[in-house]
């Protein structure tokens, strides 16, 4: 028989908890999921593409499609009979829309990125797993900083690279690194796997902190894999860096992961992408091209619309979540859960032990207190830890803010009704 | 720097062709995609999943959904303000979309597989790459039958299993396995490599043949992961037949893999699936949900579709393929090109010694002469081959029968004005 013991990759304990949230008809603030749609016009170029299985002539006709084309269209069918959109793309994504992400890092980030430095994946986790795979070799150490995306750890066992953890600690208003626990690490290490804005902490590092970071990596031959799906939410004036803009110095070690699954409320559609350094361009294109072929080809061509969707739409994804991280906390606050108030994404990773109902639970035990008495899905906070130690000093419950107003307000009445002092 | 010479996957030489076509203006028979898109009523579903966000209420209205409700929708937008239909699936897939494919394996097959022992995929080759990973360790035996499909060896590399071939021998009319070299191969193996209908050869193969195959595997205690997404392709009374339910002594020791990518149509939409049996469910779950989450939900969503076309479709899809590989194979012999009639599948593997002007080439050369002089794109044999003897006794070229009838027809008279005698 099969032994799979001693590297087991089991469900995802987020999605395991969003299963329990539906069987106990709990609010569900467990999974990182918009409850909203994407926006009306990428939905209608989706259905575009699909419907007439080729693209509009020129670009210009692209930018006014409208509803009534889409209407003609359903209604007369496509007015030739070969079919692009439907069938496999380029394995590295279609040219247009590298194009427009190229565009798009000058437009938010001054930042000057060939095409041909860019490739379109299956969302975050794919173009994380095929950076991991294109770095990495079996024993290879990754650091990884705790609490983590349970994605980090579990790519590496896929992998059989070695996870390395070093920890965020909670002080007071900060979640800080300690540069000598992660100079230690990095010592042995061939990457670095960090993600700013931070899920769960909500933790945006600064520039001064990522600075410090850069120069352990150059200092120790270590890369850097950067996830920043929740690059548009920074509250309060903090900002995101792009790390081989900011730091040209580690350009040639830096690949970002990245997806429009947050930003665009589109988890569903499975469209990310990898800036990658051109010394490791070929050998990540084969690994993505071999493991999954391409992003659904439909999806890349709606995703351009996003691309170019004006900056008020980043400016009020932020905004609404500021607002919904902040009442979240609020509430989460006054009933006596430890906050450290993020400055970004939309998480509130917070600390139960002052909680009169919750103290002396395990983590596990904390959040099924919350599923079953008060009728709220959480994640346990043991998930986003590493070691068998860390995991048991854990004393955290991840809350999501990304749902809709109205299961956000029930959530935080239950909440107060249930555990307020 | 990074050293990747030892296991580099680059990129796929079949892509690669595809890109020289469009250099050269080519017409295209190198790709295996087909030129028509999916069946519109798919593509309406598609389209009504993105726009509304939430499925309709009851199972009869979504079998009734028409054009008139889609045109509806779009003027007056979706009815709530929820979507799901966009955001993450269970990872494993839809429920329904997991019955919807088993009921389609009993009318089918009359085989009776749960949805629990049904992940969907990203396409064929994600539910591939799973299975290799759930199933092998570092160093582990993969026997693989030359001629191959690229992506098997090169996963074997992305996940570090060893391949090991054994080669079809084109014997007259029949491309044959020998059972000797193929249990020499499998003492010491972890898993079988299966394909049928075949590509590249187009050989289906018999009942008889796999109870030989199955029989070995189960002597030497071998895995079998088969690749069927031609299954619907089988010509002149040959049949397709599903291992676990043909063979149930070996079902427990079966990954079956598929696609709906070239039944529909849809190589874009990266939808596939995997049946596994119950032992292994939750690791092969595991992998695939850490390893990229899920197939598109949109996706997922208009796939139900699929599961459920009438015979007529499948009978004519295999009524319409063959029909184009006889008439290629017609003009290939007549030009001097030696085949092997293929049974199933939409490719020709023809030995191009006979033929004047490509005698004495290398498989490259071949293609490159056809590439440029002729006019029309093929895949040079050798990339189907895994050893450095085997590619160079190779002289083979591989011909998509896939493309427009349109396409089809100038590609023949290519080829009979340049290679006729
Ligand atoms: C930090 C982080 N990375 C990656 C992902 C997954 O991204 P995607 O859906 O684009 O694969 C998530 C989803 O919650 C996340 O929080
Ligand atoms: C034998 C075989 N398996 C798998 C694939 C890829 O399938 P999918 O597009 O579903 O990943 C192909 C595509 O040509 C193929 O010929």
């Amino acid at each position: 028989m099969l032994s799979t013991n001693n590297d087991s990759v089991g469900e995802s304990t987020i999605r395991l908890m969003t299963r329990l949230a539906n069987e106990y008809k709990a609010l569900n603030l467990s999974q990182g999921v918009p409850s909203e749609s994407p926006p009306w016009d990428m939905r209608l170029k989706l259905a575009w593409g699909v419907l007439n299985g080729m693209p509009l002539e020129s670009a210009s006709l692209e930018k006014k499609l409208l509803q009534n084309e889409l209407v003609e269209l359903i209604q007369n069918g496509p007015s030739g009979k070969l079919d692009q959109i439907n069938q496999y793309s380029p394995p590295m994504g279609r040219a247009d829309l590298r194009s427009a992400i190229s565009e798009y890092y000058k437009r938010f980030y001054q930042y000057d990125v060939s095409p041909d430095e860019i490739t379109v994946t299956l969302g975050a986790t794919e173009a994380f797993a095929s950076a991991l795979r294109t770095l990495g070799r079996p024993g290879d150490n990754c650091v990884i900083i705790e609490p983590f995306h349970e994605l980090y750890p579990n790519q590496c066992k896929i992998f059989y690279l070695q996870p390395v953890f070093v920890s965020l600690k909670a002080t007071g208003s900060e979640w800080i690194l300690d540069a000598n626990e992660l100079e230690e690490a990095l010592k042995d290490a061939k990457m670095l796997l960090l993600n700013s804005p931070h899920n769960p902490t909500g933790k945006v590092f600064s520039r001064d902190e990522l600075k410090a970071i850069v120069d352990l990596c150059l200092k120790h031959d270590v890369y850097i894999v950067t996830d920043e799906i929740y690059e548009h939410m920074c509250f309060d004036g903090t900002s995101h860096y792009v790390i081989p803009k900011e730091f040209p110095e580690i350009a040639d070690r830096t690949l970002v992961c990245n997806s429009l699954g947050k930003s665009a409320s589109a988890t569903g559609w499975r469209l990310g992408w990898c800036l990658h350094p051109p010394h490791v361009s070929d050998t990540y294109r084969g690994i993505h091209d071999q493991m999954t072929v391409m992003s659904p080809h439909p999806v890349q061509y709606a995703a351009m619309h996003y691309f170019t969707l004006p900056d008020e739409f980043f400016q009020g994804l932020c905004r609404k979540y500021k607002e919904r991280v902040r009442k979240l906390e609020g509430v989460l606050a006054s009933v006596g859960f430890g906050i450290v108030s993020p400055q970004g994404a939309y998480y509130l990773f917070v600390d139960y032990t002052e909680v009169e109902k919750l103290n002396g639970k395990s983590c596990l035990e904390a959040a099924m207190y919350l599923l079953k008495e008060v009728g709220v899905a959480c994640v346990p906070g043991d998930n986003f830890y590493g070691t068998i130690a860390s995991k048991q000093a854990a004393r955290h419950l991840r809350f999501a803010a990304c749902r809709s107003p109205e299961d956000l307000d029930e959530a935080t009445r239950r909440i107060q009704q249930h555990l307020g002092r």
